[in-house]
């Protein structure tokens, strides 16, 4: 008897009601996240490594203008796109993760390679950028990353204070433009890895989650394997991956009754929108958020494939 | 009866032996080691804030030349200061970070105005320097950091792939120059940061565990406050500071217990050196670490002062 494999991958949550979405939006979103989970799956169904398949999935994502991560990352307040990424696989709990990189075609290849080709676990602006160089990892011209849509709700908000935790137009409605996978190889090995392009406007060199390990990607065999999509301040002051693996293995919860408490009760408590996808080692799979919606997708142990955007 | 007050502050752990201080150098860090738990300390008895008294005990030590964190931090590849620090405190679990900032005089309240002044918690890079410009955080140039000691440790691993972990020259020993305080205030609240220049010949942006809040820092009123000090790569990955809290939250470990558990096995079993400090609402105090030494200090509930290098 094989072992079981799973994937599930997101694209980001927040305010995405049906009634904001044409037909044929919606259908793009969904087309392009049954392309980035099959990317995945694919792997995991060759014998490939759950690590392998979640970097499909996350560049499959990246390289699609719909979500902001790589190509749909949002633009920055002087007009530059500055992504953050982290990858980590739940055997020897090794990681990698950039933050605040330009010009990288798809952040999480280079997060991987942090892993793999450095003895460090996190990298930062220029120097990243320089490690990306020495590697090779491809990168990509700023006209690469020009996206209409995300040009033009930079328009609407530069030149003042405010800035979107995702990519629509309003600062009322909160988007969380994030993109991430988790996945289980038949060798029963986890892996998780989550990508982002951050907020629109952003100034400082703001951080999120998303780089963070712990907070907004973790993977550990003897639990699950988690990627978050929110408000990032908020999800690394809870650090919000780990706690639902330490809730696993510390208290005995469930990955369900692990993410319910987290996403559902600490979360909402201190208005801390977003949600997450979990998986564990038995191939259970959690897509929770406390938001109007989150784009995700998942293929489960019977290979049974799932694609959600709304409640 | 008044609540109990408490502090305790790391100057970093490592390859730390009676053998290789002299008797004046040892003079010297136990001298320093005293004024920065005494200045946080001084700040508890007024009835301050643990925030405040933090950021004046790792303020001391970034004064220091002697601790790789401000003043003395270690050279980088490139003969510059690339320093990261942060702050959290533990009733509302906000909390403040930045990595690779250069020419800022006290990282550590920086870190504290991103907390304060910003809807951020972690910036990074020229973005962070951008904030702290805008927010006149003093700046030093870079002639203040230059400290004749660590320009010969740098030098002698200059133009080699040779990066240390701290600031002895022979890159076979280790040491992790870092340094941090946690403290408990008349309110009951606690709160914990940390400061470091990072490793000496440090290329890429590389980013350790001392900025990354669950990590290297971390702070809760339900459990504890915790400031570490190691191979920042294996703290990251193991998510460190974190993890005391969720064993003493989640498993019902006291915080020796959760300490034991985590630097003298989990961090053992993976070479993950060094060590950190703890303290729990009740002003017990933990400063374990699986090293030769570590710099440390602290004044517990009794007023009792203590400072120690070596095991």
């Amino acid at each position: 008897m094989t072992k079981p494999i799973a994937i599930a991958i997101h694209g980001g949550a927040g305010t995405i009601l049906k009634s904001m979405l044409t037909p044929e939006l919606e259908a793009e979103y969904t087309l392009a996240l049954n392309e980035a989970v099959s990317a995945g799956y694919k792997i995991l169904k060759q014998g490939g490594t759950s690590l392998d398949a979640v970097q499909a999935s996350v560049v499959s994502l990246e390289n699609c203008y719909l979500f902001n991560a790589g190509k749909g990352a949002v633009f920055n307040s002087i007009g530059k796109h500055e992504m953050d990424a982290s990858i980590m696989e739940g055997q020897f709990l090794k990681a990698g993760a950039v933050s605040s990189v330009q010009n990288i075609k798809n952040p999480v290849v280079l997060a991987r390679a942090v892993m793999d080709q450095s003895e460090h676990v996190f990298l930062t602006a220029n120097g990243a950028m320089e490690f990306a160089k020495a590697r090779t990892i491809e990168t990509a011209p700023d006209d690469y990353f020009f996206v209409q849509h995300r040009y033009d709700q930079w328009q609407s908000v530069k030149d003042t204070d405010h800035y979107n935790l995702d990519h629509v137009a309003e600062p009322t409605d909160k988007k969380f433009g994030t993109v991430g996978a988790v996945a289980l190889d038949s060798l029963g090995n986890l892996a998780a890895a989550t990508s982002t392009g951050g907020m629109t406007n952003k100034k400082y060199g703001r951080v999120g989650d998303s780089p963070i390990i712990g907070a907004g990607t973790y993977a550990n065999n003897s639990t699950c394997a988690i990627s978050c999509t929110g408000h990032g301040e908020l999800f690394i002051r809870r650090v919000v991956a780990y706690d639902i693996s330490c809730l696993m293995e510390y208290k005995g919860l469930s990955l369900k009754q692990a993410c319910d408490v987290v996403v559902y009760d600490k979360l909402v408590k201190i208005e801390g929108e977003g949600g997450l996808i979990a998986l564990d080692t038995a191939g259970n799979i959690e897509l929770p958020f406390n938001s109007e919606g989150m784009y995700r997708a998942s293929v489960n142990t019977q290979g049974k494939v799932f694609v959600g955007i709304y409640k």
